[in-house]
């Protein structure tokens, strides 16, 4: 193992560019590493993060102009004439870049690349026109501007007026982080401030309800952080607070029909429920309240248990693009939006910050979440999304280049841009040891990287992880720079899945008890450079099958290894339709490494059977049980190749599963008379 | 036997009281029996009628009045000062309910019975108020009146006034057929005189459209046949070509993505979709255009082999109250709107009538849709009802008393006070022997019934049916009365699932191949008063299997015993959920009268095994295979009781399957943490 020379240059970054910035929070223990201090340089993630930044943003931005997103600014601001443009709350895809493109200038990784630069000042001249739209009292929302000023505030159920400055408030702290200006922050800051004279209690002669899609909560809880004014932190209280009794409008589809700290169970659209928790989270972190942490506790184990699809996807339904009941999660017709997934990992990161826990539940659904339910909705190339995410289809879903409402797009730029910031933290500063000087790094996600982290004592340490981590399972983190202190537990996330994970410290084996799934494996010492730890994740493929009250799976397997999901796809699979294979439970699956293939994946085959279609049924829908022979006619021996599920649709159209059938009475393809006419 | 000794008295009703009279169509083969002339005798269809008669429409009056559906007519006519109540097209439900009683005052079996009468004073009430409501153009829309004038015609996609004036036309022909009178008519027809002006083509000036709910298409095909005037036949030929190419909106959920000669499967809106091809196939009666009719047999071929679920309902799919894809037919969230199941029966009836086929098809779906997918829309007691149907649920699926979309009660209510129209035909007006005198009469549905049927040769056979049908499969047919011709060939529907069928005419066996499943049983002769026919349907239980691409009946088992679908629910099985019931391949099941149970059925028994929810999963919901254990943990030997799903929910509020487990790897019941917060 060779130490990696390259520091991380952190001078440009002081200042705590994170999203959620927990490290004066009083209930919360987790305190974020500076987005700017951990930087990827593997062969997965890395290149995702440049696409990102060199691609994905720029194009994003040509089409926030081709489609007059960012024109209904300079409309608002009087700079242009013409008709607002497009859907009501398309200001909240300019912030979402905005956020995006700001969080992409601290992670970049060479100040003198092009894109970067032009990147920023691109971002300067958004702010520039996002400035000049708002109004003297604070207000901005270019829907409601110029022809309908008198409908400021009419409709917070359906129009989407608090959601939008949500991600605005969100933006100008990014890009405040970001950069130290407080230009974006003060318009941000002014437009706060008419929300909070504007809603509260009717006793007050404030307006009593809230926005039927919440992301105006957590947005202001991060305004109090990064301001230290209050009455942001009690705004977000009072819209959290307000839900649940009927006053906002859209009931449980709009998380209305009953108060948070008496929910138990995910409802209704699936985005806003996410961040509606999230924003509870934050609340939480702030004040301590144990009757919220309790629900968000009772919710959590709802949604992983019976409400979440394998690929860490949720919202089960079309239909308001929302959760559906216990367990109900239909493969075809998952809905799965990409930004319920962005959703999800922006709660579980906050759920992970309340409390030092051994558990690694939230950092593997992070990690499990974004490899499998984000990742796939964007294209290799980084300039197509998939809005829903279905766990098999026929072909006819692909990603698109933007959409009408496109609110998955720039959240996925976003969350990439920030993803080095789920890397690590660092508890200690209230929960260390008696001489209030001992901290605790938290090593959660594993990716070759390189990341400086701040320590409570004074000065910081330097980790290097070597690892071709998630095709491999071993990861070598070794300690190259110490400034200061050098006394400090590693918590290095041993996941769920990893059994049989072993590890040692510069050769010495760590106990078996340390290395257990689903828990942190903690190594204290004083540490010095050239420490060298390595951990050891067993990956063999797993068949995974689902609880059987999941009727859409019954009688099926997926496969998993390490954290990723796989699936079949017609691209690897010439012969006959994927949704029709067979793979016996017995049957040997080998891991193979191609580096020719989607960008260097390892691909699992197995000997498999593809079964004519419904061998015996002659167009029936429904026979007499013993009609249909049971015996296997039209079954073909073939050889099984599955991909990662992020991967799929980055090639010719054709069908993909990622449930494969074990045995012939499971279910399988659809093959139509005619071409679907709806999909 | 005995031979019943109640003719009809059909003197009250010598018109064609029916709905489709194919009587004269030049492409249909078919002719209706009139309504008054079959009259229901039975233990189970008869009840129903008569509670829709004395209870159903009485109190569905009601609730027109007490919604203010007919105050909407008054304030039209300019009587009433006040808002319009409701929605868009609540008209149609006022039009449903005055079809639904003239068909019932000419089904009626006592003219002096009190509520018959005070049914027909009430629609003529109602007439009198439609009739007061219409424009001196001949518009008749109460929403568009008054204060919406200007709005007319403005938005033909989705307001619904061509759908509305097709009932109107529906129920003034109905109430033509059964009065005699022609003053709903004439309303009728001033209506449709306005339409015939103002759609077509453009270059006739006029507006290039169709609505975007259909049902004028069918209306104005049986106005043409009560009218002669072929102004309105071509109208509706216009209607259904315009449709498919863009003009009307909505895509493929209203129909118009594809031409009608060039659809082959059912997509979109199931109601609509099923209302387009009633009046598609209406127009084939009329024209013979060959190409409708070969797109029609596609879109049945893919409705009955790949879109329905095995109640007969139609409509997969929530969002958009629409058809699936093919074997997407999910049993908790099945839509299957009670007004679909009517819609498929109106057009298989108007199927069957088009050729002489001896295949059973058509109307082993017609019977099939109205005991499994229609009488479940209703309540015993005559005045709750279902929207969505679904095969299975966890209790909170209830039937209401109304809906504010309340298109399935007064469409139930129509079509039960017509049922008995659709028990017989007659044919042979140009399909018959060389001498032009031979008439074939075909019994279609089975019940305790007399009718007495017309004859082209000339008077009329009055037909016995004693039967204990759908619960035994013993049913004889006595000829109880002949008036002139007595040479005529009876066809028997031997059911597609009749196995093993065999009869006898006066004790004399049918040739095997007479009573093969699936095609009518011809007998010939010259009858005589008191000539006998008896045939044999063997009922056992039916274990039925879903094809293997529907996904959600993967491992399950469904039970029917004739023509019934059962289910079982949890009134009758008390222990557990009976989502959790296992029922083995080789369990014995026995069927038994119950006169005691839901007014009269025969349940069905087995030993089956009830599971412990979920044994070995603790909360997991994805376990890798091997970690849960084979064996059954947790499994108690119960006695399962199963009942016709047609009767479920008429007892306390409890879970309800109809798709059963074979094997523990099926899917089961869902036991929430909380009370679910929604449906």
């Amino acid at each position: 193992m060779v130490l990696s020379p390259d520091p991380i240059d952190v001078s440009r970054s002081t200042r705590p560019a994170v999203v959620v910035d927990t490290t004066r929070s009083p209930h919360a223990a987790h305190e974020p590493v500076p987005l700017g201090h951990v930087r990827f340089t593997d062969d997965l993630l890395a290149p995702r993060l440049r696409t990102n930044r060199t691609v994905t943003l720029p194009a994003q931005y040509a089409h926030l102009v081709e489609t007059q997103r960012l024109q209904n600014f300079n409309r608002a601001a009087g700079t242009f004439d013409g008709p607002f443009a497009g859907i009501y709350f398309n200001d909240s895809d300019v912030y979402k870049w905005a956020e995006a493109a700001a969080s992409a200038l601290v992670a970049g990784d060479d100040a003198e690349d092009a894109p970067t630069a032009t990147l920023r000042d691109l971002l300067e001249r958004v702010i520039d026109q996002i400035a000049a739209a708002q109004d003297a009292d604070g207000y901005l929302n270019t829907y409601f501007s110029v022809d309908r000023v008198a409908e400021r505030w009419s409709n917070l159920t359906d129009m989407h007026e608090l959601y939008c400055g949500g991600h605005m408030i969100q933006a100008a702290i990014a890009h405040h982080r970001a950069t130290g200006s407080d230009r974006f922050l003060n318009v941000a800051r002014r437009f706060a401030d008419l929300v909070v004279a504007t809603f509260g209690p009717e006793a007050e002669g404030k307006r009593e309800t809230a926005d039927g899609h919440e992301e105006i909560e957590l947005a202001l809880v991060e305004l109090y952080r990064v301001t230290g004014d209050a009455r942001y932190l009690a705004q977000a209280r009072f819209f959290i607070e307000v839900r649940g009794r009927g006053r906002v409008g859209g009931g449980a589809m709009f998380q209305d029909a009953t108060p948070v700290r008496e929910q138990s169970v995910m409802v209704g659209h699936a985005v806003r429920a996410v961040y509606l928790n999230a924003g509870v989270a934050d609340l939480v972190a702030e004040t301590g309240d144990a009757e919220l942490r309790a629900a968000l506790d009772r919710m959590w184990t709802n949604m992983v248990t019976r409400r979440r699809y394998i690929s860490g996807g949720i919202g089960s339904r079309w239909e308001g693009e929302s959760f559906g009941a216990d367990f109900e999660l239909p493969s075809a017709r998952a809905y799965t939006e990409t930004c319920a997934a962005i959703g999800a990992i922006m709660w579980a990161w906050r759920m992970l910050t309340l409390e030092i826990e051994d558990d690694t539940r939230y950092a593997d659904a992070i990690e499990h979440t974004l490899y499998n339910a984000l990742l796939p909705g964007l294209s290799l190339d980084g300039q197509h999304y998939f809005y829903q995410n279905p766990l098999t289809n026929d072909g006819s879903h692909r990603r698109q280049p933007w959409f009408g409402v496109a609110c998955c797009p720039p959240n996925i730029a976003r969350v990439l841009a920030q993803l080095p910031s789920y890397a690590y933290t660092v508890t200690g500063r209230r929960f260390g040891e008696s001489d209030g000087r001992h901290d605790m790094v938290w090593a959660h996600l594993y990716a070759d990287s390189v990341a400086t982290i701040p320590l409570h004592a004074g000065g910081s340490v330097t980790l290097r992880q070597t690892t071709r981590y998630p095709w491999s399972g071993e990861v070598t983190i070794a300690v190259t720079e110490i400034v200061e202190a050098g006394d400090f537990t590693l918590y290095l996330r041993i996941p769920g899945w990893a059994k049989g994970a072993s590890g040692d410290v510069n050769g010495e084996a760590l106990p078996a008890a340390e290395t257990a799934p689903g828990q942190y494996a903690a190594i204290r010492r004083t540490w010095q450079v050239g420490d060298v730890v390595r951990v050891r994740f067993p990956m063999p493929v797993r068949r995974m099958i689902a609880h059987p009250y999941v009727t859409d799976d019954a009688g099926r397997v997926a496969l998993m290894r390490g954290p990723l999901l796989y699936c079949v796809e017609a691209a690897d699979n010439p012969i006959g339709d994927v949704r029709d294979l067979v793979l016996e439970d017995d049957a040997e699956i080998v891991a193979a490494r191609r580096p020719d293939l989607l960008g260097d994946v390892l691909v699992l085959t197995a000997d498999a059977e593809i079964e004519a279609p419904a061998p015996g049924w002659d167009g029936a829908l429904y026979r007499e049980l013993g009609e249909v022979t049971r015996d296997r006619p039209g079954r073909s021996q073939v050889l099984l190749t599955a991909i990662p599920y992020f991967a799929w649709a980055n090639r010719g159209a054709g069908p993909m599963t990622v449930w494969l059938k074990r045995t012939s009475e499971g279910g399988g393809a659809v093959i139509p008379t005619a071409p679907p006419q709806m999909s």
